[in-house]
């Protein structure tokens, strides 16, 4: 049967094969989930993507309706809304305590894959509800939590994150939302917001808003800013709802894709009737938001991520149903084939599988991470998890979505003139992934996380220590002979990157800084191209004693021969990358204004 | 002032610095035209594109109207037809014989830059129609000429090209139409065709569809398909038009992009009444269409080029008007700047204006080379000019449509959220400009198309004629001081790519035929990116001696600093992509469809 929005056969082998997560979890808090009740859980989170959330993609493309300050979602919406409530999806992985299900990470986001590539407009407000209720969880006094945090989890309320504004987006610094304290305790709001992910919509009965504004008198810049937790009705001591706290929406964004989203503008305090908790410490809302965009981040990479794997799905379907000859290829003009045999075309798929295969053993050890977080013995071991997730998020949200966009495109161009046919589901699938690269930090921004924060973050040792752990892989891989060439040509291609790493770093930290960011772009994507590669790899050495097997040789074989595409083929690329890189020629910064021409 | 489409400066600079246009008309049939008359002609192209058909862009997103066999174009559309044929631009460039304007095509690109920057779906109207009425040009009888050139060259009717049909895209020697001969030598036409664009639509009075179809016993495959000539309504022999021809438009696609431009399922001879003569010879059919075919193709390339001109100056305006914190790079926290100033936007701009710049320069120098086909003295200049103009055809269509995409995509990103928003002009530009890379010829099929003919047409002299005017260009830059360095770059850089071109184009004639074309797209890029490089430098070299001129010095050094950018910058990564396509690795070939997995 053809799969519909991902590659259950490739889930499984990364979760049990690759990441052999059972293991991990043995003995730990996460002993109760074995490869049986990992699967049973991944099947259900499946039938519901299939039945329920992919039909609504579709729908979604049609968007919301925006009517005097209320938002409709589209059709069916609601009704799926209340399914994945009442299956706890919202809150799996969360702290039984507020109504979470404690599933491992890694799990989660096999079950977000199908959840997010069947309809990734109707996830956005899950994602941001879950983001919110992590900035109240971490930073919430008991009185927030008890009042919003199992009401979140669960979905009865939603959340959102009120960042942007008309003149501060990356700035945010910029801002101009004041906060003015009351005797009370509590915070008048004053401000417009803009880019509103589910900012007001018709799902629930109350929208939780963590806001991000300035107390009156607060120092300029970043380090004025103070988080605030407005609910669009105020909640009364019992927990029943209050007034309309006055946040109104005063219109949705017409915009290239993911319609199924409304995206707000919205007024707080309009009529001076606005009101807010202080949430964590005054002017300290800055690295609380950066708590939640970690997290953020690496859901929006998921989100290409699931993309990507449905466009690849689509496009795999049709190249093998799709029916043409072979043309110069093959001239001596033999019966038309299907299309996947045209090399072109297969030249597309593979690299559509290649960066697939990659991002979903990213993404996947990135739960992981989460999890080995969670299991950790030790602060030591707690901290080196989270480290190198630090190190890995601008990898996971810039370096996949520019690729999922890639991907995606190519998607299209394997369904020919069909492709730009909105009949067919992969021209939406583009579309939709165009904001991955932009919300949540632009990939510029990601780009500047890598190299400026992340590179020399701690004295460079997590990053150290990312790197060995590639080390470790492709030694590995080494002793494996039919992998043994392809394991060498990556440890040059590591070697090689090492350099370009250190000399960029130090470019960055000299007076050529400007030059050396022209280059974080690049940067980005050639160490994107290293984790993807070491993923491959992995996923080669996995496979490679198994290739005997009768049952699922094909697929195995299938992760070598991708293993051996990407790095003969996309990683002689990426090495002309880095020559480029190292040589950090100063022209972007020896550009004038005028000399851009079209005024 | 802002520029609105395209930088007049830069049109000036490569019409009359680069290639000195006025020059290479003195003495010759365009002597006519000099600087003064050439820049009253684009001024006045430039006020049409500015006044009437730029307001149209954002109506044309709205799309088409089909009601019951009739096709609505968007408001404001009929106006601008009307506009557009008063000033006779669509035989702009045509034999005044027919109705055209003779002027020169290097000057038509340029008017042409302006048109289609404005409004690329209004504009595929006229392209049609000029591409049909060259087809009957080249291969219609005089009656055929008589009755319809020009009715088509003022734009009193239209044309179109009826091709595909859905089991016959890109494999065109599928298609299924039959034409069976009638008894006064015309031919009962009945068949279903798709992807028809302008097939109909309410701003002509007939509408002028040269068909592709079998007649009755014809060979199968593509030396059996003939050319036929179907009025929408049939043409008295006084001109006037007689009955309804029985072409039913059955619907139109719901799109991406390019809704302005009506794309028709169209079903001939529903009622067994449509009737078409033949237009060339019998089973000549592909050859002809192959002429139109290759205008077509130069045509797409310039689609592609005008939108992402017009992303270019889109995102240059904002982003010179973007104030914003430079974060990371400027620890020091000095003041906000606008955002070129930013590191990673400016790289992105100097991407944009490098391909742009590029593109500009190849599409004009097309045009040129047009030109001098017209010019030549001998029949020998003629299949010179000729010969280069179908190498240079699969560059032209494939990489400037690939790269224009990309373009397109920076342009959205530098915008951030107000990108994705549809209020800004940035993400029709990207969605209009999707469907570039696969009409007239998929890009692949374009790669295919340069590995598989222009690559060894006529052993391979015309090729290598290509080569040598680049390589002089070299010669010429190494000449400048300033330049030498950049051209020692270069000159590597090319002589990497004749033994690459070598290599791939050896394994394409051996037992490695399937590796070779699975790097086929890759080799059409490597060898766009040198022709971009050529252009590049070619311009620095003129502007070089003009850097110390009061007026313009910022102009003259930008071209130098491109140049300098996408050398240094942009090359690096190419010769990367030369080495695996050198390489010729089997991995593509190697592959098993079930291996793909997803089954």
């Amino acid at each position: 049967m053809a799969q519909l929005i991902a590659d259950k056969r490739d889930i499984d082998f990364v979760l049990h094969e690759q990441m052999n997560i059972g293991a991990e979890y043995k003995g730990s808090t996460y002993a109760e989930f074995n490869r049986k009740t990992i699967d049973l859980i991944i099947g259900e989170a499946r039938n519901l993507g299939i039945k329920e959330l992919l039909p609504l993609q579709k729908v979604s493309d049609g968007g919301c309706v925006f009517d005097a300050g209320t938002v409709t979602v589209p059709d069916g919406f609601k009704r799926a809304y209340d399914l994945y409530r009442d299956g706890e999806w919202l809150g799996m992985s969360d702290d039984p305590e507020w109504g979470g299900q404690g599933l491992p990470h890694a799990v989660s986001m096999a079950a977000n894959e199908y959840f997010y590539g069947s309809c990734n407009s109707f996830m956005l407000y899950n994602m941001l509800t879950h983001g919110a209720a992590k900035l109240v969880e971490g930073f919430g006094t008991d009185v927030q939590k008890k009042q919003c945090l199992k009401k979140m989890f669960s979905g009865e309320w939603s959340g959102t994150m009120l960042l942007t504004e008309p003149e501060a987006g990356s700035d945010v610094g910029a801002m101009a939302t004041v906060a003015t304290k009351n005797d009370d305790g509590t915070y008048n709001i004053s401000g417009s917001k803009i880019f509103i992910s589910g900012g007001e919509h018709n799902m629930v009965e109350n929208i939780i808003h963590p806001v991000l504004a300035r107390i009156e008198g607060a120092p300029e810049g970043t380090r004025g800013i103070s988080l605030f937790l407005v609910p669009k009705f105020l909640i009364n001591e019992d927990g029943t709802l209050g007034d309309f706290n006055d946040v109104v929406c005063t219109g949705i964004e017409e915009k290239m894709g993911l319609h199924g989203n409304c995206t707000c503008s919205l007024t707080l305090g309009g009529k001076g009737a606005c009101v807010g908790t202080l949430l964590g410490e005054e002017n300290k809302g800055m690295a609380a938001m950066f708590v939640m965009m970690n997290e953020a981040r690496q859901m929006v990479g998921l989100q290409g991520f699931a993309n990507a794997t449905a466009s690849y799905v689509h496009a795999l379907n049709y190249a093998r149903g799709r029916i043409q000859t072979k043309g110069l290829t093959d001239p001596a003009g033999s019966a038309p084939v299907a299309i996947i045999n045209h090399p072109d075309v297969k030249r597309q798929l593979l690299i559509m599988k290649s960066y697939v295969d990659g991002m979903r053993s990213l993404i996947y050890y990135g739960g992981l991470c989460h999890d080995k977080i969670a299991m950790a013995a030790t602060a030591e071991e707690r901290a080196e998890y989270s480290l190198l997730l630090e190190v890995l998020t601008p990898i996971i949200k810039g370096y996949i979505t520019d690729k999922a966009f890639e991907v995606c495109s190519h998607g299209i161009q394997i369904f020919g003139g069909y492709g730009f046919v909105e009949e067919f589901p992969v021209a939406q699938l583009l579309r939709d992934s165009r904001i991955f690269m932009i919300y949540e930090g632009t990939n510029g921004i990601q780009s500047m996380d890598l190299l400026g924060r992340k590179l020399g973050m701690k004295k460079g040792k997590p990053f150290m220590d990312y790197l060995a752990i590639v080390q470790k892989s492709i030694a590995q891989a080494k002793e494996i002979e039919e992998l043994a060439p392809l394991a060498e040509t990556m440890e040059g291609f590591f070697a090689r990157y090492t350099e370009v790493a250190a000399a960029i770093s130090k470019a960055a930290m000299s007076d050529k800084v400007l030059d050396a960011y022209s280059f974080s772009h690049p940067f980005l994507e050639v160490t994107g191209d290293l984790t993807m590669a070491w993923m491959l790899l992995w996923r080669a050495t996995v496979a490679a004693p198994l290739t005997g097997k009768k049952k699922d040789a094909a697929f195995y074989k299938g992760q070598i021969t991708t293993a051996r595409f990407f790095i003969n083929t996309i990683l002689p690329t990426s090495m002309g990358r880095m020559n480029a890189i190292e040589t950090c020629d100063g022209a972007v910064a020896a550009m004038d204004d005028a000399g851009f021409g079209a005024k």
